[in-house]
């Protein structure tokens, strides 16, 4: 297949997991785009439809062998969806061949390689961290436009990041005060054939993992936590999984600095928010859901004062694979490309 | 909200349903229609956004009782997205406006009055049977373009009328010999609050209902299976409740006449859908699932021969509230307005 | 039904909701009491097989009208199973009857009728505060056999409680810092036909509810921490609907004092609960999960400590209606009527 | 662990899936049997609580290798709860050692090898075949008690052969007719880490899966009926994969002699089962659903007649690996040991 001449031509390395099909679904009604290759090795040579049947008339792609090289002379703009680990391989040679890179794993999403080879392994490429664009456009609009190679933020991090950012600007909450109880569905887990994330072990059920801060989106969350607020944070973070799909749900509590209101807290997120289009500020008292967001690329926030405890509670609801990861990811590439930030992702969410 | 002078004005009576929700999902992408005004006797007054927290950010419209004048002023086609028995009591009004209707109940499907009265009640519009058309595009396209009266049909007709079309009009099959057994999720119950629709009422477990030929879709059923055959035909359907949200999957049962190939039958349905944009069908033995149409207005028909047995088994796997409902709907308004047919009816299914 | 010499009758006020069937479904197998009269005003003459399949075969009772008088002439020991409000209304006439009274509503629980008041309505029997104890029989076990009303504890206080009282005991964290987050099945909304509880509205779905201190657990749950600690404790506590039916699980946050190691905290819960049948202490680093303890009586218990933010997070699971309601007021009756504490409560619980 | 001297001591061989684990969760609550042995090749040496953590407490037994002749020198039964093929290498020896055998493998289900060889593969113990009980209680208990190779039933045939047996020995149906339109849970598909079992490629889904006469369990169901009738019967059989864990449901159509009344058929079934502990039939019109059934070892049974079109359709609901296989089991080791048949069973099913 080629790109139109119109259209931008657009590859994804590691295309047969979650976030790989929900990047194909958003790509097909993308007027501006063209996926032009998928590649998988356990898939190669095997239709996409095969892996994803939701896709039967919507992309006629095969998936191929990752040749980066030949890859680079057909795309644009190139999406790795594979492991951490293996992007930090190509990723030198996808840049070194003048391409842009939206990189779903986390290699490039610490600023620090020590801090990576601590929560990860040793990195094979650190000398791209700085260039490395942290790809949360509500955060980092400006960069994304001209960076060449992106970060995308992980799932759990873009729930918590935008929920407190306001808050850390504002300095109205005690930080060393900070717990996320975050619950996710199970397409976070990814695709592989594990136990673990059989139906039968799953559903019906509910359960934490990776609990007492060794989950690895923890030094991802702090690191931006701490920008905004200017100096080192350390927070508590309980990942859940939950028995359903698709979705993030995060419950935040930190300490509230006294007299500050309800108004104002509304105030800072519709401050930061208020002209973001994938941000849905719930009036007073609203509580987000998942349901609310299924499919679509919104992160919902609402917030309650608990008066007795001096506590805020905020709640952010996205849907992991699009906001969480390949939405957000699109996002990035319309920045990066100059098309309207909301191409492809316009359609409301998926409810019942 | 005025609808732009480019874009059409449209209407939903009874919006506050399921099947509401959808419509307004889905016109919400429509480029050249455009909503004008939602109602609902039990909601009016509060905003759309209450009842479907999914459009937040899209829909601003509130319900508003249903001044049936006052909105034959306002728009000019008219969803009726009401319980059976209602749609016939402001049918005559909205036509005698000038005005098209496109009604998603079971009033106008039905030739014959009688045939409606004994699996219904009387009807207080029979004139109006005659006229309108039956809205399943691929078998009556045509007479849709130039309908006034377009009665959308039923979600598991549409699903075991689209199985079996091909083999009726080519006499392959014994037609007393039919059996279908079809599976719906919960949202075909609508959102009543009913003990049996109840999360734990339904959620792990799987039940029959309404068995023995007593479902009300039957005689729709039976009616365009006749018109197809060329004389009435008795079926037996039985109709089972999943715990899903969406989706329809029927499992149709018939004696196969002798001496036809996979290949022949492959033929027929080729010919009747092979230029059909929401009709996929699978390669020889390949089966369909409703997880892979979710949210889609895709119908996907597979077909397995049972040589022990003499049976042809047809399968069909559709959303019950997009083509089952609201994306036929949308369909046939596209097609009565000149629209391309796949407008706003384009997205990939939603999976996982 | 004549309960046979044998076995003490038992009767269950309120029989058709969740709870009741519940109590039912483990008074079946229960050798040493018997079910001898349900009431229900909705369903009166009718089968409790009606609303409860599951039991064909099993329990043949009709409910009844809930004539109080009658009921105890023929029952010793009687659940109320009813709203709260509604059970300090029979609770006089039950006791004055010389009968024992096992609450499974709210009415009982607080031993405060000002308290009480506030966060329900006026209490119309506050003279049974007093008297009434709390059948948490992990704290109040002597008690709870020589009681005559036994308050039934809440769901949520039941995972809390249990999983903080040996930290408050042996004082080894900051009272100010305890954060409660918690997931509930939908079985805890009740029976009733809303439709915020119909599948499609819960499945596929998650949502905190009730945030920010208004949740009417929260007294309760406050009182017994504060028993438990020795003065008054104010905690933040956020319930979330899960989509599943049964089941409770909190992930519980507090600030450690320093240098107190897992091991000391280990030696703690085992000291407490190392003798308790329906607790189950995990292993270090253990995960409890709600799905282990499906249909069960069990408390699985499991904490990790957060050293980098020197917190300790406490998770414990229940199944809502059976530790959380029914079963607990079983072996409330079992502690009553000194039956071994686990008759009828013995089977483990039910995975996948 | 050493059986008590007053119980019989029992063990499983592939005791790692689900099937193995509820004979666990079984044998736990019998008073008469134990549990001395448990054997996984790949769990061998770690606890069986680790791959079901439901069980801690409860049992304590760690998985072994399958040494057959130490396992043959500890347990007077013997379950093997292993792939087809395994079992009929191990079934020898366990026989050559004295002791009773009950496969819930398909290995022995067939009584003539070459059907074996055509629908599985070759029988290296074909000698066996003839003496293999076919143990479904309700229709061979007698040589059940006798029995020292029992053939556990497969799920799908269980709900099949007892919902037919009635009408198949009054001959009141057309046998050439017989569909029978499963539907099964997820569990019936084991524990094995496959892609296809996943939560999300299973949930909020629903499909068929081996159409058009190609599923094993054909010659187990075909067999049984036909002996039953008196010559040989050819179904067509189409299973489905339900977004539950546990529960098969089938709807079972075939034309009705003419002139058979409802009140016959119900004659017909009450004579069969009206003094069979674990079938329940259900009143006219009753329908069966999975969730009623969930946890126990009910078979639930009710039937319509579709006048209409002249055919009876008969529903039945089992918990698949209850009824389907371990409950089962356990009731013809009742028969076996001379224990009531109820042992260990008597619990009712687990709703909601």
């Amino acid at each position: 297949m080629i790109s139109s001449p119109e259209k931008v031509a657009v590859a994804v390395i590691g295309a047969s997991g979650y976030t790989g099909g929900e990047l194909a679904r958003l790509l097909s009604i993308h007027p501006t785009a063209q996926l032009v290759a998928v590649t998988s090795r356990q898939y190669a040579g095997q239709k996409m439809t095969k892996v994803f049947p939701s896709l039967r008339g919507i992309c006629d792609l095969s998936f191929e062998e990752p040749a980066i090289e030949d890859i680079c002379r057909r795309a644009e703009i190139i999406f790795t969806a594979v492991p951490h680990k293996t992007a930090m391989l190509v990723a030198p040679q996808i840049l070194a061949a003048g391409k842009k890179l939206i990189d779903l794993s986390a290699d490039f999403r610490l600023d620090d390689a020590a801090t990576y080879e601590q929560w990860y392994e040793p990195h094979s490429a650190p000398e791209y961290l700085a260039e490395a664009v942290y790809g949360l456009p509500e955060l980092y609009r400006d960069d994304i436009k001209k960076a060449r190679l992106i970060a995308n933020p992980g799932c759990y991090p873009t729930s918590i990041i935008l929920a407190l950012a306001p808050l850390l600007r504002a300095r109205v909450i005690d930080v060393t005060t900070i717990i996320a109880d975050s619950k996710s569905g199970t397409s976070g887990a990814g695709r592989g054939a594990v136990i673990s994330s059989l139906y039968c072990e799953v559903a019906d059920g509910f359960r934490p993992y990776k609990v007492g801060g060794v989950h690895r989106h923890i030094p991802e969350i702090e690191q931006e936590l701490g920008k905004l607020h200017g100096s080192a944070i350390t927070i508590t973070f309980t990942p859940h999984l939950l028995p359903v799909s698709r979705g993030i749900l995060s419950t935040i509590y930190a300490r509230l600095k006294e007299d500050v209101t309800a108004e104002q807290i509304a105030g800072l997120y519709a401050t930061m928010y208020g002209r973001e289009e994938f941000v849905r500020l719930l009036p007073a008292g609203g509580i987000p859901a998942t349901q609310y967001v299924r499919g679509s690329n919104y992160c919902d926030i609402g917030f309650c004062l608990d008066r007795r405890a001096g506590r805020i509670i905020v709640m952010t609801a996205i849907d992991n694979i699009v906001k969480g990861a390949s939405g957000q990811a699109i996002q990035n590439m319309n920045l990066l490309c100059g098309f309207p930030e909301h191409t492809a992702l316009a359609a409301p969410a998926f409810f019942p």
